[in-house]
């Protein structure tokens, strides 16, 4: 592992890099991480989305942090959708079934963080 | 430990709380902890500081990853200030002597995500 340094940063030197086919009109910011940072325990990250994106819909072993920074959106738990905006705090257990869409008409950005 | 689960709130509904005589002016509010949402590895909070206010200035084994959300402020890390605003990211590694303080005129807000 990378060892720990200290770091200061605006989120907007972070490249958005598209998460993929799964998750269209998506883009993710890693902020801090255990690769480049040295993060020991959890990488935090910027998911922004487009509107009508998508993140991914899936289950995973770990947990989700997130906070809705603007936009407005709507997040799927297991089988029931819940409105979200700025402001929100969700979180999401290991093995829960979640995927996050942007209903609004502006960007929906949160930040994610998670054992990564 | 309390068992994980889903958890959906806007940050305002938990309580802003004094952290105490060492940070003047400062509160935090836990949004996603261990105890009360099962939270495995880190907890989400939000610390506020009043124009004028400082965190607790310390040093300690585990790190922080902070997310500025409004606000002008300041960092020590170790005997170096640096400027912080609003979409800026920190992060310190244990064992940092860090603080924040409020040097604007308005609210600072900040995210501090810890393994606690």
């Amino acid at each position: 592992m990378t060892q720990a340094k200290t770091k200061i940063m605006h989120y907007s030197k972070a490249p958005s890099l598209p998460i993929g086919d799964s998750a269209p009109g998506s883009t993710m910011r890693w902020l801090i991480d255990r690769k480049n940072d040295g993060a020991p325990l959890y990488s935090l990250r910027m998911v922004e989305m487009r509107p009508g994106g998508n993140s991914l819909k899936h289950a995973h072993a770990y947990e989700h942090e997130n906070f809705v920074l603007s936009g407005k959106g709507r997040v799927l738990i297991e089988d029931a959708w819940h409105e979200v905006g700025a402001g929100d705090v969700v979180f999401i257990p290991g093995d829960v079934l979640h995927t996050f869409e942007n209903t609004g008409d502006e960007l929906f950005v949160m930040l994610c963080a998670a054992p990564l």
